[in-house]
């Protein structure tokens, strides 16, 4: 099936650039609210997922054992920024649990916030595994080996008794099959298992209702969430669609990122999980397709409309700040989402 | 009509994300060689048209008239990185001729190559229109406004008799009837013409043959083709596709980056001239599309071959540097482009 154009990227009195993309609504007890798109197909969730992969940590105890509070918890569903914070909280992660940004297996990369990459370079100082944009996953993959009472060393290996967890709650909460042929490795080397959206939609619903789940893995994910919605800062970085989404409507709206054009994402008061992949991997049309969703599903206040706006309608601006085009879902999405139905 | 996936990006066992386009090639008589989805809607060229925009430059005798020579017209050409060879050429050009980097319209921004970025936030320096990735064409605009004895100010409106001189020979050398309809602005704020893709490659045929052209214009882009072919680097930067490919074919092969997945490529020995377009305006697609057309037609040494493999399957590493996917043509399409059919 050949997915539709959801999002259009205009300029002046032309469509530039066009992204296609699927979408998939669903609520805990399975059905699907809205879909467009192929939604049945597996894709590669990313880093979207991270909060179910910090499931463990809660669940087992190991948070708790190592003294992790609201801003652990979010960093550990992050892809972070890399800013003064971000970088300072998962070395405390590491501490805490008696272990150095040494035993990272992530890898380095600068750090994606601007400003923290120049001021690392002004002091001189090469980019390390703090700075990867996942490294408070994988202090919290650290933390819940040493509570496990296993070594560390080589937990980004599917077969590790950490990630054995992972994609054993990833399993349970999405109701997939993870086998070897939807595994791939992620950029940070951890498995990455390809789930089709109507499931990671399913497993976003069930958490954020606690239906379908048990209570303590309810009452993980509740954590969870409420850590990421209470300082969203944490869970992306300055300017950063997810940061800005879930601090604008406080406690309403989960939303999160993963590599190529994936986004997750769960409204606790309406029960309901949504996933959604841009077929070409384009952050950008993901973050569209993603504001559409919620400007279809999510009741609003007038102000709240106003500052969804700004990503439903995202200006293209020249070097001197002139707008000369907008990026926004093509007509028809956001009824389509709402009734429930596909694009025509 | 749906333009086909033409590259895909693969992660382990699956395809993660798909890119559609089209490509066409076409010789100087107009004969399309190869066309592989929709080549007639028009599309903005953006900076892949900048060697015809340079072309009123050398046609009016505006850089002789000022000393420009091998250097000036391949920055004249350029999309480049602000390293600083091209940001001390920019600013020469402009010395030449009388004027100064204030007199760029096309706005600042930090330069593309991260080490010249570093360099210049080390320096404490803001990034000033220098380093604007197309000061190189600006200046050339400034050079020809002066040769024409015309104020520089405003040189980006569409009725200055800079941007005429220049969409004159756009119109010309495309034979595509460029009104308000196709006219948008581009980044650098100077405009932009929707042109059908088998039109540039029209164009491009006609320039780098001679033929269906003036001698006088014929000359004056054997002139800028022999630039930029003779110095690539200047052409985009260190590391980037269209300097490699460039360095790699030297003199065989002119390929030149547009913004939103534009590529437009010319192949001195055949005659022929290439554009492509990637739908969703992904420049990893494009450089991939215009690869394929170049394996696909140009005859090749088992060295070169070697070369363009490192582009015709571009591994994808994670952070620690190991090869977790491939970006590559789907299969079929370089056979496709080179037996002059479309892509089932």
């Amino acid at each position: 099936m050949t997915n539709p154009v959801l999002v259009e990227v205009n300029r002046g009195p032309l469509v530039e650039s066009r992204h296609r993309g699927a979408i998939a609504v669903v609520d805990a007890c399975g059905r699907t609210r809205a879909a467009v798109g192929d939604i049945e197909s597996p894709v590669f969730p990313r880093s979207a997922i991270k909060l179910i992969q910090a499931l463990p940590l809660v669940e087992s105890g190991a948070a708790d054992a190592f003294g992790y509070g609201t801003e652990e918890l979010a960093l550990a569903c992050a892809s972070h920024s890399g800013e003064r914070r971000h970088v300072a909280i998962a070395e405390r992660m590491l501490e805490r649990c008696g272990y150095t940004p040494a035993d990272l297996e992530c890898g380095a990369h600068p750090p994606r916030n601007r400003g923290a990459a120049i001021a690392l370079h002004r002091a001189g100082e090469p980019p390390g595994p703090l700075h990867n944009t996942c490294s408070g996953k994988h202090a919290g993959f650290i933390c819940l080996a040493r509570h496990l009472g296993v070594d560390p060393k080589g937990y980004v290996s599917p077969d590790h008794p950490v990630q054995r967890e992972v994609s054993a709650v990833l399993a349970a909460t999405t109701g997939a099959t993870l086998g070897a042929d939807v595994c791939a490795v992620d950029g940070c080397s951890i498995p990455t298992y390809a789930v089709p959206l109507d499931r990671l939609a399913l497993a976003f619903a069930r958490l954020v209702s606690g239906e379908g789940v048990s209570s303590d893995r309810a009452d993980a994910a509740s954590r969870l969430f409420d850590a990421c919605m209470s300082d969203p800062s944490l869970v992306a970085g300055t300017g950063r669609f997810c940061t800005e989404i879930m601090a604008d409507f406080s406690g309403r709206v989960f939303v999160k990122t993963g590599a190529e054009g994936v986004y997750c994402g769960a409204l606790p008061e309406l029960g309901l999980g949504i996933a959604v992949k841009c077929d070409d991997g384009a952050t950008r049309a993901a973050e569209t397709m993603m504001t559409a969703a919620l400007a279809a599903l999510l009741p609003m206040i007038d102000a709240e409309r106003l500052l969804l706006g700004k990503w439903l309608a995202r200006p293209i601006e020249s070097r001197l700040g002139i707008k000369v085009g907008v990026i926004r879902p093509v007509a028809g999405l956001v009824d389509a989402i709402g009734e429930g139905r596909g694009l025509k």
